[in-house]
């Protein structure tokens, strides 16, 4: 069965796909006829469709996000490649195939991404800051095994957050050993609590996200952590203007470094601005090694990112 | 006596005014001699002065925020009017002179603000959101009575900022009348709520900032104001995430309505676009008419206006 | 007959509307049927519309603006809904229809608009800026009666400058009550002047901007009022360098408040400071009521606004 | 006599120079001394300048723009050259200097400037055209004799207005034989008129700009050229929304070209483009050529250039 | 035989084209058929083309860059002409039609365009100088002879580059002689150097623009030209830190004014800043002759122009 | 003998310091005395100081970026300390003290940071790259014993540039091993050469940058360093538009990031995007590192810091 970033022009193919969407439309033909428009995918990318000629029973049987069985072949539409789906079944239980399996993955099992977090959790010596971190985690820790960390910008996949909260806590455990003045607990807990709300900010299913909340449109994740902070402090019994309290809010509000880029304050600790470059430094390389993954190994540049000025990716040869 | 603004060079005079700021300076000379560089201030305006030959009690006797009593004569110092002090003493008590007598006032008595801003809680209908606004304004109640709304920008002075409050209630008032849509309890919320951490962002005594508090240069007072509601919240049992207190937040949250002036979300309810419309026009014609009183009437065009792009304000001859 | 904002997908209806736009097309089939691409509209909304096999003689029939009875049904096409159009033909005399009934209007009938309008001149009490407001609104009273405020930004309908302006002299009212130092005489003048060559800028029909005129490219709408302001003052013998034509002329230019919005001078008068912040709110406000009113009670959220920041704005569940 | 820019630090010299500027000031000792706060100027440059111990009688002898003869030394003063003046009277008839020797001009005459530009009116071939750039030259016939182009951008010195529009008509005169497709009426009209109401929009005298009028700040030069072809079009009977009209008033509007520059609108005639560029081209070779004129030849670099993006220009040794 | 720009909706016509752009597409019918999507070009301009019910053959025959015979008619397509194409076949030797007569060229021959440049060259009096020009304008001499100077920015075909060159050599050498203190050799290399790197920045056939080099997106025409002079340099044993190497240098770095324009330094010598407005002088007066050339006599507006602040050109009528 | 950054205001003092900054000036007084301005400096600071009546023996003996022995106090002028020089001697062979120990420096030896550069290039597999980056450093080897990485921006000390380079080659070691999809040879190559051309581009002199050269002004380091790797590929035998070169070229035209930073060209390969990201990173750090290095345990909050958005950085007590 072939991968869709290995489908070209051409090829006549059958295969297990998600239906990753799925819209009912109407040719111009007199009269119209109904069409599904619809988007294929599995881990290695994705691909649009037509599914012409639906039936009545077609429109009650297939929905968005199940694992579809398809004959079809792949043809040329305005330059991109198209599959023309000549037969199509919804997967049985006895196809052996998996949802999970058809989805982008963070290269680590969530299980092991959130044991990695609570380790990390687990070895900060303050017990104030423990506490709160702890607190704010423990909010979201389903939602950790599989959400994105954004919607496209970047890490845009199951488990994207998790991942990128592990791999900074390995850019962070560096820095401190390169700069023994910033304090490992404090990076510790602004790394994890960074973004710790955008499981509540976006609405997801499978790493895709679909729609962000009303909470998430009119309070943001920044603050929305933010809020969490201040709840934790209660119940812990910590007054809400206590130094830990600022230094742990100013970390959260301040990691987007500028207003424009809806950071209420800027960083003012050593440690506030130690997180801002490490979040940027590990979104701008992911979205570079995942550009280069997604990129046939024969395409010498992959397409423009936007997270990079708009532009492309080079492979050197040397 | 005096005031400020009716001082002209060549002036001689006897008065009573506050030392705004004092510093201990060295002239060149040599040896170099100790004077005091002063700023000297009345309900009316602000002149520099000098106090040279400074004496070693003089050093003790004097310090910022006194009220004291001055016999000079006003000279030019590089186009600007500068006060010589040749005698100088502090107030005592059978002076009859109070230090509130010689600070920039709103021109209604504080306890009437604060009296017209309960009324106003009094009036939202809806209890979770006047038990909210209580919550908050309880935190500062008493600084309301003296505190300004800014440390230039607008409201500079004594109890500029329950000034501003009321102002703006009277303008919503008016919008929500003309435009029934408009949700008054909300809309009332917002404007008491919009700037009411600004007494623990700034440091500031008879209505004159000195300073930035650690959390107001850390957190700030969008995201101060933000923390007291949901400390609000927990306190009345009402759930963070309830749609009452995203409003509220989201309120306070908007209400400099873009990022790079500092506010994390955009206004996105009818009510927070009208509290972000009608404190812009609150603050901007403050400015103007400040502006022009503390201007001489024989002077065409005040001085530029930083918060009015920079541009100075013309007495129209109409 | 069901207005326009109430039509569902699957609807089968019969109803008189609006060819509000009318475009023959061809199919891509071989050979090629030619047929209308249309945008239906009423008093409610629009939406788009397709009739298929376009007869020789309908091509002569139909022409934009002009009122049709249809039978159709709607479908969805691109996730947006669209009338396939059955059957239709021109409104007759005895149909009992009338064009105004179909587009979109300001709340208060036109002639009381205008009324209000020469009301507020009438209580102008300076005879030499009586004569100049008079002077520019005879040039294009007639116009006043039905043109919009703009063609797409805010108040785009049928007498929605006129409507706009009457708001704005309401928030003008209440603001020279508030703040005494303000002159009446100016703002009403600045208020009624400051669009008032809106109607020779653009090119509109039944409040429905199609073009821009070339003045309005070449020259613009703010410095054509200030034309006329030169014009009025010739035709009055007054000099035009007199300080009440600058300050006309200063309300004018710079009601738009920076360069970059148009204006060629920034506000420097307590009044042209006052006007552009009220044509700022009302505008703002009139966008997210006319927003929400043309947003299904059901929905949430109104579609993004081009004017708030591309927010969309939520209906708070207070 | 040495001109300014030849003086040294430790140089002794007498010599007639120009008041440019004269403040009287007071020291810091006890008592305070009067002394003169002077810029000192000749057609070469400018130096500040100190005199000592002045007395009631200088007081009243000496005012700014006179010319004095001075015997003086030059000192260093904070890596500044500073002249401290020993002796200073005021320039007598029998001296046989006079005021214009000593501000900076033009390199042509005045009255030949004046001479090229009527030359050029005569060579408009459209009697409109001709008219009413006549009327609005005849406006500030006498100060085109004198009046700088700005304050300090450029061309800021005697008639440095006159000289600008001699050397922009010599390219346009260029540009319209290399693209004929360019309407030279036109171009020359523009090139006349861009800047024609600088001398009211500017207060100036012996070419020096000390403030901006009333009317400056309120309209605006290019709305003020723009109101005076209003006039003469209502003065030689041209309907002020005639196609001539437009594009004269086009040409003054939009040759700053951006909104943020001054411009209500942008160029749309090929002739406004031209224009634009054109000044452009002027304003910035004039920057350069004044400043390697007013450096000293040993200096490699200028000092740095506002207009130039805040460089400095290098002598290269080719 | 009607050059493009003349055909109007409802033509018939026969003649010979070029297929400027040529892609085969899929109908959305069942089951889909093949069609050629295709933009047919002469020296007059461009049109879609649509050749529907292409054969197997077809598809062999026609490629990119081919002049064709054809037999068509022209329809409306959304609003724009589009071509159907009835019959097609390759053009034979017997035609006598030539490939450059089918694309935009500059006026001017490119041989008369080269020899103009060689002309300039030669004129350069300082040797190294001349050298240096010699060496790079060799790098890129076929080039020169048919590249255009930007993609779509402006001189966007066949010689466009030379051309450019040559006009804006013509404005130089008037420059240098209204401003004397300008080096010609210094701006005539500028001038000849500023864009040679664009013929290896860009992939171009017959004066068409259709990829950048790998070069041109990582160092860029700036930096490869700046790179050919240290080359020339060493070549010619100049150690590349002498002045003159800086100072041709210079002019290439700096021509694009800012930095996020393309300039890694400002101009910063006389004649890089004459170079830079020179260039900005014929590029933007040559988009307005351009865009007036390819838009009809009766159109009273050009299309927008994107190097033009987004505003279309008005032919006044005057 | 008491650092600079532990002097109180009142201290008496004898001891060792650098002239860092030494200007003749004159009093105000009649007739004015000449006095040098000073600015003292140390490793651990600079203050400003004065020495009254200058004899002509001071003048010929003291000068800049000596070594001196001043017996003093700490005074408190315009709220600055400032040291009152008492007695002044040049510091004699017999004092035992060096120039190297008052100024800043890196926290590693020179001689150790260059060991670590070498080591670093020696690390580098490829030949071609290895050899060009070998080229590069041989031009400044001397200089990056001591040179600066900036003038004030970040790592303005002694080496400051050779630690940068160091610090961020151990960054870019752990990113590889975290990203192995990164190419360690252009990594490695891409940090040493990115600022290699800064000694070349800056005048500095014991790690104090005091101007900047010609070739700085006009070319850049960015563009000389690309000169160079054009001039060791010449000498080396690579063509200039081989692969390596372009990679090479890239990584230092792009560091930047973006043109208004200095860029031409942005970062398109991956190994481009590392290394803008990891200097940020380092440079950012240090900033917060040195700002804190050189403030008072005591004082809570540093300085305002020109590259952390004009923010200070706070000492969160946890």
């Amino acid at each position: 069965m072939k991968p869709i970033n290995k489908l070209n022009v051409q090829d006549e193919f059958i295969g297990f796909y998600l239906l990753k969407e799925l819209n009912l439309r109407q040719t111009n033909s007199t009269p119209p006829k109904d069409y599904f428009d619809i988007v294929l995918s599995d881990s290695s990318g994705q691909i649009s469709a037509k599914y012409w000629d639906v039936t009545i029973q077609d429109k009650e049987t297939f929905l968005p996000m199940q694992l579809v069985k398809i004959q079809g072949v792949v043809q040329n539409y305005r330059n991109q490649s198209q599959v023309k789906i000549n037969k199509i079944r919804r997967a049985r239980e006895d196809d052996g195939v998996s949802l999970t399996d058809f989805v982008r993955c963070a290269p680590i099992r969530p299980v092991d991404l959130l044991h990695t977090i609570k380790l990390a959790i687990h070895e900060i010596t303050d017990q104030d800051i423990r506490n709160i971190v702890q607190f704010c985690v423990g909010k979201v820790e389903e939602k950790l095994m599989h959400y994105p960390a954004a919607k496209t910008y970047h890490h845009a996949y199951f488990a994207g957050l998790a991942y990128h909260i592990v791999r900074m806590l390995e850019i962070g455990d560096f820095i401190c050993k390169q700069r023994p003045f910033l304090n490992p607990d404090l990076l510790k807990a602004g790394i994890i609590l960074h973004d710790i709300a955008k499981p509540e900010e976006m609405i997801a299913q499978m790493g895709i996200v679909t729609d962000y909340s009303n909470q998430g449109k009119l309070v943001g994740h920044i603050v929305m952590a933010s809020n969490w902070i201040v709840e934790a402090a209660i119940t812990h019994n910590i007054p809400i203007d206590f130094e830990i309290i600022l230094g742990l809010q100013h970390l959260v509000l301040s990691h987007h470094n500028l207003g424009e880029w809806g950071s209420p304050v800027q960083p003012q600790t050593a440690e506030a601005v130690a997180l801002h470059y490490i979040d940027l430094m590990d979104a701008k390389l992911q979205m570079v090694e995942d550009a280069l993954d997604t990129t046939a190994d024969t395409e010498p540049w992959t397409s423009m990112i936007r997270g990079l000025e708009n532009k492309s990716i080079y492979r050197l040869k040397v």
